[in-house]
C-alpha cells in the first residue's frame, strides 16, 4: 500500500461509474504508448503533474527515489522525445496489459485508483517476454466525460528490470 | 493502428454498454478455446467473415500476408478440424487473458474494437510460457444480446511464434 | 469445465451487475494478496467454505486431489500462518492478473462465476516469471453489497508449479 492511498469507502454507484471512467482511459493511454506514439503521452497528464516508476522496495521504507521521477508535462515531454530518440537503436514492440481496476476514493472532481500492469516487450527478431509487472497508483481529474492523470506511481516489482531503456507505464 | 479501424466519436452511454458486450464476447470465446472445444469456435463468427493473424510488421507496411489467413465460416471449420488432429501429437492448454478492451465505434448494428490479448501456452509435463501476445482488430455484428464476428483480425508482437501449432486468438 | 459449474441462461441486466460485482471482488481479494497481508486472506471466504488449487488434468478425470485443499474457513488460517512463516525463509513478491470473468449462474443469493488468472512471481534480486495460470471456478453468497467465497476452485494449467510455496489464488 503506498501512502496516500488508503481505501475509502465509496457508494457502489459511484465506484462502478468510476471504475469504467478509469479502465477506459488506460485502454486509451495504453493503445497510444502501444501503438509507439510516445510523442501523445505527456497529453494524458495535467500541466502540473506527478509521474514516477519505483521498485517495491522504495515504496515500503517510503523511499522518494525511483527508476524515473518527473513533475509537471514538461518533464514527460522532454523525456518522450529522450525515449523516441533511444528507440530508433534498438526497436521494440511494448504491449501494457492492465487488470484489477480498484476504486480507492471518488467524488465529482477527483478519483484515486489502483490497478495491476504487465508490460510485455517483444524486440526485433525476438520472443515476447516480461519487461515488468507491477501496481499503478493513479490519482485522475475529471475533464469533461474523459480523466486526466495529475498523479501516477508506478510500482513495478521486477527487480532486474532492463534500464537501457525505461519505457513509459 | 490498422487501417480501418481508427478511434471515431462514440457516445459515452453507448461505449459502455458496448465495451461490456464486448467483454461478454471475449470470456465466452476464450473459455470454449481454451478448453479444448475448438469445434465450436466457428459459431462466434457470421457466415461471411475475414480472420487473420499476422505479425505487426506486416501492417505496419499494409502487407495482406500473415500466419492465417481465413475467409468464411468453412474455412474456419477446415482450420478448426486441422488443429484438434494436430494437438493429438502434442497435447497442451491455451489460456487466453483479455483485456484493454477499446470501442473505436459502435450502432445499433456493429461494434468495432480493439482489444489486447496474451496467449499462454503450457505444454504437458511444462512450463507455460507467453505464446503470443498483441492487439485484436475486431468488427461485430449483434445478434440480439449477443455478438457474433464478422471480421477479426489478430496483430502479435511476437516475431518467433512457435508455428507448429497456430492456435485461434 | 468443471462439474457443478455449467453455464446457465442469466438475464443481460444481471449478469452484468454480477460480473462488475466479481470485478470488484478480485480486485479487493488480490489486492490483499499482492500486498502480503495473507492474515486477511481467509476473510474473503464463508465460515463453511471450500477452497481448492489443482492441476487441469485433475479436474479432466474427475480427481479430488490438488495442491492445495481447504474445509473452512479455520483450515485457511492455518494455511496463510503456514504460508507467512515460509516467505520469511524466501521473501518474494506476488501479483495476480485477474480477466476473463464469465458469470455461469446469478440470483439475488448467489453468484457462479468463471475467471482466468495470471499469478507472477517476483524473487528477491530476480526477474518476474510466471508462477502459476489458470482458471478459477467460484461460488459467491452475496453478503450485503460485498461477496463472500462460498467455493474456490482454482484449476491451473502450469505443471511445473514450484511447490515449495503454494500461495494463494
Amino acid at each position: 500500500m503506498l501512502k496516500g492511498f488508503e481505501k475509502t469507502s465509496v457508494p457502489r454507484e459511484t465506484a462502478i461509474e468510476a471504475r469504467l471512467a478509469v479502465e477506459d482511459f488506460h485502454a486509451e493511454y495504453c493503445a497510444v504508448l502501444d501503438s509507439g506514439e510516445i510523442e501523445h503521452w505527456p497529453e494524458f497528464f495535467t500541466e502540473q503533474c506527478l509521474y514516477r516508476v519505483t521498485e517495491y522496495e522504495n515504496t515500503e521504507y517510503d523511499l522518494p527515489v525511483g527508476l524515473v521521477y518527473a513533475e509537471g508535462r514538461d518533464m514527460l515531454r522532454d523525456r518522450a522525445v529522450a525515449i523516441s530518440r533511444t528507440q530508433m537503436f534498438a526497436p521494440r514492440r511494448m504491449l501494457h496489459l492492465m487488470t484489477n481496476v480498484r476504486i480507492l476514493a471518488a467524488n465529482d472532481e477527483e478519483i484515486v485508483a489502483q490497478s495491476n500492469y504487465l508490460l510485455l516487450q517483444t524486440l526485433v527478431e525476438g520472443a515476447t517476454t516480461v519487461h515488468q509487472a507491477g501496481r499503478l497508483y493513479d490519482r485522475f481529474v475529471r475533464n469533461g466525460d474523459a480523466l486526466l492523470l495529475k498523479e501516477r506511481q508506478a510500482v513495478y516489482d521486477t527487480a532486474l528490470i532492463a534500464n537501457d531503456l525505461a519505457y513509459p507505464v
